[in-house]
C-alpha cells in the first residue's frame, strides 16, 4: 500500500495533467471556469479516499486515477453552483467562479463539469464500473437534495439538530462514503467491506462538515480560505447556530434572535456579537464533542472491519487529518 | 411496427406516470420545478425518436420507455438552465421555471434532472446500455458547447452562417441524432444503421432548429408558445438575422444595424421593423430553402438505407411533421 502522501501526490499530479488538457479546448468560455476551479487547489479529499479504498485491494492505483479525478470534478461542479446560490464571493482565498466569469458561465460550465465527470468515469476499466456509476448517480442526487434542504433552512427560524444532521449527511457525507466504496468496488474488493467503508466515510463526512461549521466561527482566516463568519452573516443554520438557539435563554436568546432578524447591520459587529454568544453558551465545545462522536464512530468501524493492519492504519491516519484540519 | 401516433401515446403516458411518481418526493422544493417542466407539455421529439429507432428492430418498446423518458428529462434540464441564461419569461405559454420558483431553485432542480436522466437510463436492460450512456454523455457535453457558442454570439456583431450552423448542430441536432442511434443500439440493431440514423437525426435537427428560428419571426403566436420576436429583441444571431446582415446594403443595412445597436426602444416597433427588413430581403424564403435542404438530405439518407419499407415510411412521416410544424 502507498502512504497517504503518495496517493495525494499522485492525484495532485493527475489533476494538473487533466486540467492542462482542457487548455485550448473550444469553446474557451466553457472550459475557462472548469480550469479555474480545478486549479485553485483544494484538499482533494474525495479522490484520495477513492484511491485509498482501491489501494487496500489493488496496487495499480494508476488505473483508477480517472475515476478519482471524476469525483473532484463533480465536487467542484457542486461548489460552482452552490456559490451562485449562496452568493459567495470567496472560495479558497480567490474570487468565486461566478464573480470571475459571470453567473451564466458558472451555470453552464458547472453543467459541463457533470458530463466531464461521467466521461472520466467511463475511462476506468473495471467489471464493476456500471454499478459504481449507478451509485455515483444516486449520491449526486442526494447531494442536490442536501443543498435543497440547506436552502430551505435559510428561510426557517426553527431547524432541529436531527434535520441539520440529515442535511449534511446528504450534502457532504454521502459523497465521502461513495468515494471509498467506489474505490473498493473498482478494485473488485468484497461487498461487505465496501459497505463498511461507506459507513466509515459517512461518519468521516459528518465530522468533516461539522469541522467546516466550526472553522467558519473559530477558524483562522489565513488557512480557512473563506471569510470567517460568512455563515453568521447569512444566518446559515449551522450546528453552531442550532445549538445556540437551543441552549440560549432570557436576554442571550433575545439578543441572538435579534441579530438574526436584523435587516441592516455592521457586518463585523454581527460576527463578533454572535461569536460572543457562542462563547457564552459553550457552543465551540459542544461542536467539538459532536465532531469527536463521529470520529469515534468512524474509528470503531475501522477496528471491527476485517482488514490487514496496514489498511487500518491508513484509514485511521486519514481520520486524524480530518479532525485536526484548519483548512 | 407501431404507428407514430401510437409511440407518441406511449411516451406521453409514460411521462405522466413517471412525473406523477415524483409527487410527494422530498424535498418538495427540489422536485416541484421538475414536475412543472415535465407537465407543461412539449412535442416529446427526442423520446419519440428513440422509440422509433428501437421499434425498427424490436417490438417491445415498453422496455426502453425509461430511456426515452431520460432523454425528455435531460432536454427539459437544458431548457431550465438556458431560460435562466437567456432571461426568458415564457416557455410553452407558461412562465419559465426560474420565474415561478426562483433562479436558485431552477439551477438546483436542473442539476437534479441530469442525475434523474442517468437514473432512468440505468433502468434499461440492454447489453449496449454502457455504450449508449457514453454516447449520451458525449452529446450532453456537446449541447453545453452549443449553448456556450450561442451565448458567445450574442456579444459579437459578425457571425458567419457556417459558425451558426455549427452552433445549432451542437445545441440541438446532435441530441436528435443521439436519440435515434440510442434507440437502434438499445434494440441491438446493426452498427451501420445506427450511424446512418444518427446522420438522419442530425439533418432533421438542423431543419428543426431553423424552423424554430423561422417561427420566432413568422410563426403564429397562438401555436408557438413563446412571444413572437423574442430572438429579435435579444439580437439573437439566428439564421434570419445572419442572412439579413449578409444581404442588406445601403440604407437597409444601416437601419438593421441601427436597431441592433439601439439601447432603448419600443419592443413592438423593433420587432415589426426588423421583420419588415426580413421581408424586403426575402429572408423568410432563404430560411425555408435552407430548411428544405436539410429535409432533402434527411430523406436521401432514408432512401439509401437498408431498411424495411415500413421503417422508411415512419422515418419520412416524421420528417414531414418537422418541416410543417407551427409549434
Amino acid at each position: 500500500m502507498y502512504p497517504l502522501e503518495e496517493l495525494q501526490k499522485k492525484i495532485d499530479a493527475e489533476i494538473v495533467k487533466r486540467t492542462d488538457r482542457l487548455t485550448g479546448r473550444k469553446p474557451g468560455g466553457l472550459y475557462a471556469p472548469v480550469e479555474y476551479s480545478l486549479s485553485v487547489g483544494g484538499k482533494r479529499l474525495r479522490p484520495v479516499l477513492l484511491l485509498l479504498g482501491y489501494n487496500i485491494f489493488s496496487e495499480d492505483v494508476e488505473k483508477v486515477l480517472p475515476a478519482a479525478f471524476a469525483l473532484e470534478v463533480f465536487h467542484n461542479f457542486t461548489l460552482l453552483h452552490d456559490d451562485i446560490m449562496d452568493e459567495a464571493d470567496m472560495r479558497r482565498n480567490k474570487p468565486t467562479a461566478h464573480l470571475k466569469f459571470g453567473v451564466n458561465n458558472a451555470i453552464l460550465s458547472g453543467d459541463a463539469m457533470v458530463f466531464l465527470s461521467y466521461q472520466n468515469l467511463f475511462e476506468c476499466q473495471s467489471p464493476n464500473l456500471m454499478r459504481v456509476m449507478e451509485m455515483f448517480t444516486k449520491s449526486a442526487l442526494e447531494v442536490c437534495k442536501g443543498q435543497q434542504y440547506d436552502m430551505d433552512f435559510e428561510n426557517r427560524m426553527e431547524v432541529t439538530e436531527a434535520e441539520y444532521l440529515k442535511m449534511i449527511k446528504l450534502k457532504t457525507a454521502v459523497l465521502l462514503g461513495l468515494s471509498l466504496k467506489a474505490g473498493v468496488l473498482l478494485a473488485d474488493g468484497p461487498e461487505e467491506i465496501a459497505g463498511q467503508l461507506y459507513d466509515f466515510g459517512l461518519n468521516l463526512g459528518m465530522a468533516f462538515q461539522l469541522q467546516d461549521d466550526w472553522l467558519d466561527s473559530f477558524g483562522n482566516q489565513k488557512f480557512f480560505g473563506k471569510k470567517i463568519g460568512g455563515d453568521i452573516l447569512s444566518n446559515k443554520k449551522t450546528f453552531l447556530l442550532i445549538s445556540a438557539l437551543q441552549r440560549a435563554t432570557g436576554k442571550t436568546k433575545s439578543d441572538l434572535v435579534g441579530w438574526l432578524k436584523m435587516d441592516s447591520f455592521n457586518r463585523d459587529k454581527k460576527i463578533s456579537a454572535v461569536i460572543d454568544i457562542y462563547n457564552q453558551l459553550g457552543v465551540s465545545e459542544l461542536t467539538r464533542n459532536k465532531i469527536d462522536e463521529y470520529i469515534i464512530r468512524a474509528e470503531e468501524i475501522v477496528k471491527n472491519i476485517t482488514l490487514k493492519e496496514e489498511a487500518k492504519k491508513r484509514l485511521l491516519e486519514f481520520t486524524g487529518k480530518i479532525s485536526n484540519r484548519e483548512v
